[in-house]
């Protein structure tokens, strides 16, 4: 708490500092806090700041930001190594925001406040594809594609109905005319969409903490995810109607477009992903891994940038660009590449969380022209509960349904009834599912997109009800996994498989190396000294390995098998579950037999011949 | 060439694409660039645009800014491939930027032809720091400080020549009044000192691929980089006379200030630096690699901001933070940081390198206001080469005659006449100094600067001359390295300890493992392969050196005297060569006796105990 103490009393310092010259310099201070303020410097009135100066402001804005990024890192450290779970990394990080908004709020002068307002272009290219990007490439693929149907249920039709019944429920409040607001029914049909994206930073990073049960966590991961995608689309979609007298044509007109939106995106994420495995494969620019990370990260930028450019959704291309990129190009690319992109990724991922959560705390206080409506606001945040419940339930209840439908018919009446199945997701994963529903930042960036006269109302209302459900919701979900009685500790064996330098080997005995360093903080250390033990004389242990049999192991095909969670792995041997593992088993082995032999560069020792090693290991001789 | 073309035609299609657009909708791209237009959105007329429709502009500029950088470094890839080395890569990326600005300005509307010009706070605060950190911390600390007399002879004293030199021409150039230019000495110093910063890019990533004796790279590297500092605080404090009348006390009063500004920025790099190691020894942060390397980043970052924001020079304050970063924090980092902070570094820093030599062409054709003076952009040529002949050539005889003055008192005239000495700086390399020296991106940023009357005058010959002395000297580079005869092909054995996962074990048979990938490909591959070998099976290979006795190797403090460069060490042992290491002995030792045990951590197995592990090998049970 000392070290707490000590970097608000940093950051109030500073904060007074540039407060203080801004007040004093009036003009001087055009646009000091983000880094690309850029090109209009011709024909901006107040491009005849001496550059030099406006660098030193710029410089203090800057600083400012990173402090209170540094401060937020090193409270999260804080709070993991005391195993403080009460507060949050992300509520901390909205609440030095707010603290810093507040002091920038009562202090002279509106240059910083101005400067810092939150601006949704800069959100959508800079610091929300990282996180997309990452998620795609961090994705347990196996047990993502084996709850697929759970995620797709929730996230398609589950958006669907939680921004419809928002809509609904936020119409008729404002048609009732109490506060004075009167907006048409696609406005609010916006907002309901705008407020359907879930966040998926603050409770994944929680349920990582406590290893929750990988299927729960899978599902709500990819739905949290998808919701992002979809409800930017079917935001777009209805800022399009905007205007518009409502028909029920569009309403099918609208459902077309977001149809065509999505696949077109995840078709370009998709191509682009097999297009850079295929360069990959068909060139020799791993052998200078410098150039080939750069193009890679660059790629995938260029995926969002040009899908966006191109008036899809950028967010769906670029998770599945991440998405193929792990499945196909991961496995064409150098070593030293392979790391850099990991690390990059995640790297660039923490940063932008942090920051998009120091912004909306933000925002809080710099935003001028907010109007607040509390009635509004309370009316808003009890809705989206009941959206979300309106949502996740029923939808589970269908899930479980067909679920027992096809176990049933696949044992073929041998047992009796369906008492005895248990369902495919149980009440208390139901009622996780629909607290784990907070709101995040991609909500506040859309409702910036709100057109209208009630903008800055409905905008203050999207703000608010965000920061309200992560302070809430996330601050209450640690209690709440224990109420519920959820599953935690689990040892999701391939939720480590990339740590410590990707190590991929199929680990006999797991529980040696791989532990998340949260519950175990030594065994990361110990990992750490065997990694660069071995490193250290990669002559020498090469040499004696060779020497060696490898240990027996599993072959690839049965080891992408045995990626399966073990709970569903328990229920798989017990009921044989065709349906849920039916979709994802064709592909798996389409995906083993056809596409990974033309993807993937057989210069490489392919991942079929050689169980052993499920490792990219180049093979000098076939290419010379 | 096919896929030049094919790079160039996609080029030109996306621009056409984006300029067609902007004909068209003419109110519709504010400042789509760079990543963070930002805060002032209040206020800004054009406010009012869809969020949604401004996201599309800016996502195609930032697409074509993308594609830009990735056929620059396709292009990279594709020469060193094809061992081209008449054309160089920042050759072709001014190149690219070129074409595309010329299509920009023939285009109808002015939005992207204002959107992208060069804007110097951009580059002070997003691209010039990567790479400054990234040279900082790549530093060859050994050779650097071996050689640091003579760098530091050519960086300041000879960046003060240049600099007045060059003023003192242009100054009577334009008194002399045929062009209708006026300028103050003061100006004119301002100009010479922007045309002074050698550009530490081009040059070097030649003699890199050439592997070039690392004591004339060492020098040129660090005389580059000092450079670089050294007229950004000369400019500095130039502005700071502008206006006023030239007095003799200014001169002195300018030199105490730029020794003052010089001074402070590096200590509070070096402060924050041990700072960082520090906190990282009496932390457990390394627990937890990925916030850790985030923290060092962000604190990275922020030294720049913060010694910028304090009046003083960010640069030198960088650079001198990264230096302590590797020579101290490195040690006490968790392994998993060492990497990803080294990739991100050099990633990070070839982005922004390219990224800086295609803005450095698009600006020739789309910043509108330049006014160009042919015959004072010719004169300006010449008079820079005059510049730096007086500061090489002169500097280098007294370094020369220092060093056979304190070698011949050294050996007490066992021989006689100091005919027989060798130079410390034969006249090959002296020549090879003086060609190195073509001008960057740094003088073009600081040009922006530039105040009064001339301001667009003097930015286009700045700019004209930086892209000409890129493309003569950087084009002609390497045929001088033949010419003069130079020594290539040198085996630094430090200059590769990092690469390849750090491994920095001593080698015994340096060239099996860490050659670099241009000149030997295959053997980039070989050590991959071999690493991937030793990090698949962690545990294994632990077991199996554990019960090895590891292979005799020195202590390190005899492996940091053996890291100085073949040459060097020769002269040493011939001559007794005490003045020119003599500094660095003392400091070496000292370092090692005194600093490192209270800066880094004896948690991690100290270097001194066991000298065959040089590594940072987290020892548990000493923490428990």
């Amino acid at each position: 708490m000392v070290l707490l103490r000590f970097a608000l009393i940093w950051a109030f310092k500073f904060v007074f500092c540039v407060a203080r010259r801004t007040g004093d310099e009036d003009e001087l201070l055009p646009m000091p806090d983000l880094p690309g303020k850029n090109g209009d410097i011709v024909d901006d009135p107040v491009s005849d700041v001496n550059p030099v100066t406006e660098e030193m402001f710029s410089s203090w804005a800057l600083c400012i930001l990173l402090f209170l990024l540094i401060s937020a890192l090193w409270s999260s450290y804080y709070l993991t190594q005391r195993r403080i779970t009460a507060v949050h990394e992300t509520v901390l990080s909205i609440f030095y925001g707010m603290v810093v908004g507040l002091i920038i709020r009562l202090s002279p002068g509106h240059y910083i406040q101005d400067a810092v307002t939150f601006d949704s272009s800069y959100f959508f290219n800079v610091l929300l594809p990282p996180i997309i990007l990452n998620s795609g490439y961090e994705l347990n693929q196996v047990n993502f594609f084996n709850n697929m149907f759970s995620i797709l249920t929730f996230a398609i039709p589950g958006t669907f109905i939680s921004a419809v019944v928002l809509g609904i429920i936020i119409f008729i409040w404002t048609a009732l005319g109490l506060e004075g607001i009167n907006i048409s029914f696609v406005d609010a049909l916006s907002v309901g969409a705008t407020l359907s994206a879930t966040d998926p930073v603050t409770i994944l990073s929680i349920f990582n903490a406590y290893k929750v049960d990988p299927k729960l966590y899978t599902i709500i991961f990819g739905e949290s995810l998808l919701n992002d995608a979809i409800s930017i689309v079917m935001f777009e979609t209805c800022q399009k109607f905007h205007g518009s007298p409502a028909r029920i044509s569009s309403l099918f007109e609208g459902i077309g477009l977001f149809l065509m939106t999505f696949m077109v995106s995840l078709l370009i994420g998709l191509f682009i992903g097999i297009l850079v495995a295929l360069i990959l494969k068909h060139s020799h620019i791993r052998r200078y891994p410098q150039i080939e990370s750069c193009i890679i990260l660059l790629i995938a930028y260029e995926t969002y940038f040009f899908s966006n450019g191109c008036h899809m959704s950028g967010i769906v291309s670029l998770l599945f660009c991440g998405i193929t990129l792990k499945h196909y190009a991961y496995y064409n690319m150098s070593r030293r590449t392979q790391i850099t992109i990991k690390f990059i990724f995640q790297l660039l991922a923490r940063l932008s969380e942090n920051f998009i959560f120091i912004y909306l705390g933000l925002e809080l206080f710099t935003e001028v022209e907010l109007v607040y409506k509390p009635v509004l606001i309370i009316v808003t945040a009890i809705s989206i509960c009941v959206a979300r419940w309106c949502s996740v339930f029923p939808l589970s209840r269908f899930i479980n349904w067909l679920y027992r439908m096809k176990t049933v018919r696949s044992m073929r009446g041998s047992i009796g009834n369906s008492i005895s199945i248990p369902d495919e997701i149980p009440y208390n994963y139901q009622a996780m599912t629909f607290w784990a529903g907070l709101r995040g930042a991609v909500g506040v960036a859309l409702a910036m997109g709100i057109q209208g006269e009630f903008k800055f109302t409905l905008l203050a209302t999207v703000l608010v009800v965000v920061v309200l459900t992560v302070i809430i919701f996330g601050g209450t979900t640690a209690g709440m996994l224990e109420v519920l009685n959820i599953k935690t500790g689990c040892i999701d064996e391939n939720d480590n498989s990339d740590d410590e330098f990707d190590i991929e080997a199929p680990r006999p005995s797991a529980p040696v190396a791989g532990f998340d360093s949260m519950l175990q903080p030594y065994s990361d250390d110990e990992s750490h000294a065997h990694a660069s033990m071995a490193l250290k004389t990669p002559a020498v242990s090469a040499t004696l390995l060779s020497d060696l049999q490898p240990p027996p192991t599993p072959s690839p095909i049965n080891a992408s098998a045995s990626r399966v969670s073990l709970d569903t792995q328990q229920l798989k041997e017990t009921f044989g579950n065709i349906f849920f593992n039916s979709d994802s088993q064709w592909f798996q082995n389409f995906d083993e037999q056809v596409l990974k032999p033309v993807f993937l560069d057989s210069n490489l020792r392919p991942l079929k011949e050689n169980g052993n090693q499920s490792q990219t290991i180049f093979d000098p001789s076939s290419d010379q």
